[in-house]
């Protein structure tokens, strides 16, 4: 799994999510959330049903609660008359008895008293005083919702592993479980580095700038199932991006915000190398080229590039992999646009651009201003992906967008 | 924009829509919240940029900060010399004087020193001694991230009503923003109706089921920007049910789930009449044809089926883009996933049917079950829309599944 690369040779876009993928693993942890909280974890535990939904025969219909065998060979022209003997009340036990040639006004959601085995819609009856005159046969368990039919008692209809949607938390629901056992979600360190990065809301000069990074990493990390924490800036000096990387390895993932000069790469380099093991340097990606990941002390630490627009797309590209991967979150599936080009556009061969684009009726506009301006990504409705071998693309050409929203 | 409608006349879905997307209103209400919990919200103001991004011209590359007019001419074989008079700190407002004739080491992200306009990238020098050999001239504002370039001081880079997503986020902590205001998220009262319905977590007997429309529904809520708040399960006498009404009535959307018996349908007919008028009653789809929507005291009130498959298709369909609105969310664009039908499906002429699938591989395979099954959504990976005047589907048929993740 192990693959040191130099920031000389660059490592493809695929080859770099195998290697990430290769060495994150699924949190273990787990923790019991109430079902108000449920909703997108993911379960740690098997669901056995501790009884059957519905637990017995219910109607699934109006209409009178009968014995399917009394109502053969009945007709408009050849009615066959039944006793009405009672009525079932919802949310009760029943206590009406049901013997042969009789039946029971019944409604939806209650349960079939003794001695019958299907209901009778009203549409296909008249009632005549005490007597239900029946103009059509049903078969046994017409317009009855088994016992079990929804779910069997024993049987398991939630899986470890399965992430709770609404429906699966009615299913929780249905079985009267209060609260469930799900996995913890991972806890990311977002360590924003760089000697020129000040804190939001802290006062700067002129030469220095707020750190964009820590905020949309934390913004990808929180909507891709993960817990992060921003660290507070580090200067970029080898002491103290060791010491912050040090207690940053108390927790699951460490994403480290770069600063962008070439000495601070280097050092993220040495120092990572000398750490741990790096699995590559540089990707095959634009922008997002000076990417670094390694393995410290069985933990990855990613080192994405300072520059916001990069970071935040190999944030898209390969951090939300690793983070649902850890979460135990399914693949992500962005809504995609498909629309024509509204110019030419100029690529860079040999690397996979990324291109953030908005979408403005059909046309899909290139929004990209530069790695280093936020609103490249900001002032974009999703991005395209050119592959590698393309370096032109023409006004027109149809194009597949990854929409944000 | 009134249209009474019985249950005999079913509503149209388009209709439907259009009559609750004609009585709901966008919440006007706001809050301040930090940049942490700002993501997924909506802005409810606009975001002026006090300063520009870059605040002043900076390096966009690392090399040496020169003037471009002394780069005229340069190549490799007739390169030009400039004096090295000192470097650039990152984080530092630069001390160096730079002249004619001179340059600053520079990296990236540091302020360009005075009397600069352009960074010469490594590559296209040579260091000898306290001289820089250029081999390559530079065109005014090369390698150089202008100040504004990003953000104009002045200008307005997020609007009231846009989403924050990570890379809005960007743009905040770019501008030292730490918190913002944004609309609050809709107030949605959920009530569960029946006799038969019993909290989950309390003891029941054989008659009475566990409220599962309540937690689905609060799903779909919390999922689409909006705070549900579960009442406890109201009997469906006119009495409590008005009771319940009218305190759920302090909230910004109502949802009743209902119990299905034809007796509560009527009650909740005329008890919406009596308070308010009814937009519509029964919609062509299956299932969920008995949904109610009305308008009490300016609130939209809608009354959900009591299948739990049938409440939370109508929820994805009806109540979905409601509380988008409220929340002022862009619509939601599901991922969609085209496969063939695994086997031939017969639908209901006359309405739109919601049909629960699993997808298997190029497959797309009926999930559905009934409507009071709530794993005919739970084991369903998406939905199909089959429409009106169709009423049956080959195998083998292509189909678009909106998928629930």
């Amino acid at each position: 799994m192990t693959s040191v690369k130099t920031f000389g040779r660059l490592t493809s876009m695929e080859e770099a999510l195998r290697l990430v993928d290769g060495n994150i693993r699924p949190i273990n942890r787990s923790e019991t959330v109430p079902l108000a909280g449920a909703t997108g974890r993911v379960l740690a535990q098997d669901v056995v049903a501790p009884f059957s939904v519905p637990r017995r025969d219910r109607a699934a219909m109006d209409g009178y609660a009968a014995r399917a065998a009394d109502t053969v060979g009945a007709s408009s022209s050849k009615p066959v008359r039944l006793r009405l003997v009672g009525s079932v009340r919802i949310g009760e036990i029943p206590s009406v008895q049901v013997t042969p040639g009789q039946c029971a006004l019944i409604s939806t959601g209650c349960l079939l008293p003794k001695g019958t085995d299907s209901v009778i819609m009203h549409e296909n009856t008249e009632l005549a005083g005490n007597q239900v005159v029946v103009f059509r046969p049903v078969y046994e368990g017409e317009s009855v919702a088994a016992a079990g039919s929804d779910i069997r008692t024993g049987s398991t209809p939630l899986r470890e592993g399965d992430m709770i949607t609404a429906a699966k938390l009615g299913v929780l629901a249905s079985l009267g479980v209060e609260s469930v056992r799900v996995y913890q979600k991972p806890r990311v360190a977002v360590i924003p580095t760089g000697m020129e990065i000040a804190k939001v809301g802290s006062p700067i000069d002129d030469a220095r700038v707020y750190d964009i990074n820590s905020h949309t990493l934390a913004s990808v990390v929180g909507e891709n199932g993960g817990i992060p924490e921003i660290f507070d800036p580090v200067p970029d000096t080898r002491e103290d991006l060791f010491r912050a990387l040090n207690s940053a390895l108390e927790h699951d993932l460490v994403i480290v915000a770069g600063g962008s000069s070439v000495g601070e790469r280097d050092m993220m380099y040495e120092l990572l190398s000398d750490l741990g093991r790096v699995l590559f340097h540089g990707v095959q990606i634009k922008p997002g080229k000076p990417t670094i990941c390694s393995v410290v002390k069985d933990r990855v630490v990613m080192g994405m590039p300072g520059h916001p627009t990069s970071c935040l797309s190999n944030a898209y590209l390969l951090l939300m992999p690793a983070l649902r991967k850890m979460a135990r979150l399914p693949t992500r599936r962005p809504a995609t646009f498909k629309g024509k080009l509204s110019r030419r556009i100029v690529s860079t061969l040999g690397r996979k651009v990324f291109m953030t684009v908005r979408v403005e009726g059909e046309e899909v506009e290139p929004a990209f201003k530069e790695s280093s301006a936020i609103t490249s990504m900001a002032d974009a409705d999703g991005y395209i992906i050119i592959p590698e071998n393309v370096d032109t693309m023409e006004k027109g050409d149809e194009v597949e967008v990854h929409l944000f929203t």
